[in-house]
């Protein structure tokens, strides 16, 4: 039987009781499912997702490395930010790192009684829709959009996802999200970093000189790690 | 001074302080906006929109004409439900109505605080336009949605009306909702009706045996009456 696919384009959206079987993949491009995706890459061991600023705070007072920050800006008591490329091989490799973004841990937490939650990004599409098409379950793509609003880079992603899920014949989709992802997703493909020239988001880190990863974050399959959630932390899907 | 062009997919992401001094525009395409337009082209006095079916239930016992529907079907105590060709000349002209549906209503009153609330749908979609441009105004396109998600219709029908707005040079957009509207409008405007026969909202229609105004839902310029909110009620915005 095929599984059906859905996609969220926002927190605001999220309808927590219809995906308590679905494995659920939380999509922040620019930047936190990347950055989490290179962490993994370079071996980090766990990151823990905190939603709070106070909770990162008390884990950092506790001597743990913590990634934070808000709204692009890395937080006075952090180690580092959520740029991809903070977290290289030296910094995280076997480490455990704490981390809290504006949009990305949050949702992370939120989706905890669903039964699986992966991160996802360009980074690691191939693996990801992989792994998803091998499994048995219905699937939800979780935009983390920005500050509860739409975004253009999530759900574009989420239509790269939802292309490769679809032409595998195991999913189906009767979810307007969905289709509409899938129709922004195959507008943008052709030049997909000139596409996302428009979105907020983009903007909002050339403003900040925080650009210097939306190449590398628009990047396909750069890594084949999956990182899932299990007991509150996020490890590679393979240990 | 270029005005802001905002667009909300649904009204779980409505952000009511946001728009305090914005014009706001209900696009509930299948088939609020349409039944609502269709009724002051027919010459209705004044529409009572109701959120609640209990309010109507009262509105009813108090003598009103009502239209009423859920989730597409005409409620027992109703005088007729929501397709557009109920309101007829000969049923509605003169008349005021109460007015009850699943998505629509209940976001024209979240809109109450708002500096004015418009109907608008492809149906005046050239009268509501040229409205807006002669106006000094931001603009919010509010999509109905339903039951709170994202829908292809009511959003394409907003990439519609902001290409008029932006064409006239009177409107500038930051918001990355009304560019994922005009991207799927550029998609769908070479043949509207084939686009939106995947939408889910077609699906549901098809499957109760009313989509015989899913046409004339989709055509634009039927009619240069907009309806406005005042004091609580629908009215033909030149009274």
């Amino acid at each position: 039987m095929k599984r059906k696919l859905e996609t969220c384009f926002s927190p605001a959206l999220f309808e927590k009781n219809n995906h308590l079987n679905s494995i659920v993949i939380i999509i922040d491009v620019l930047r936190a499912s990347s950055a989490i995706c290179s962490a993994f890459s370079n071996g980090v061991k766990t990151i823990i997702p905190v939603a709070e600023v106070e909770e990162a705070k008390k884990f950092k007072s506790m001597g743990y490395l913590v990634a934070a920050e808000r709204d692009g800006y890395v937080l006075d008591f952090a180690d580092f930010g959520n740029s991809p490329f903070n977290f290289n091989e030296e910094r995280v490799s076997g480490k455990t790192i704490v981390y809290s973004t504006t949009n990305g841990t949050s949702i992370i937490n939120m989706s905890a009684s669903s039964n699986m939650v992966l991160i996802g990004t360009f980074n690691n599409i191939g693996a990801i829709t992989k792994f998803l098409i091998e499994k048995e379950n219905d699937v939800l793509l979780f935009c983390a959009g920005w500050k509860n609003r739409f975004n253009l880079e999530d759900s574009v992603c989420a239509g790269a996802m939802a292309e490769k899920l679809l032409n595998s014949d195991k999913y189906y989709t009767i979810c307007d999200s969905t289709l509409a992802s899938l129709d922004l997703w195959h507008l943008a493909k052709a030049d997909l970093i000139g596409y996302i020239e428009k979105a907020a988001q983009r903007s909002r880190l050339r403003d900040k000189k925080l650009d210097d990863c939306i190449e590398f974050c628009l990047t396909s399959d750069t890594t084949d790690r999956i990182p899932v959630m299990k007991n509150g932390v996020l490890v590679d899907i393979l240990l």
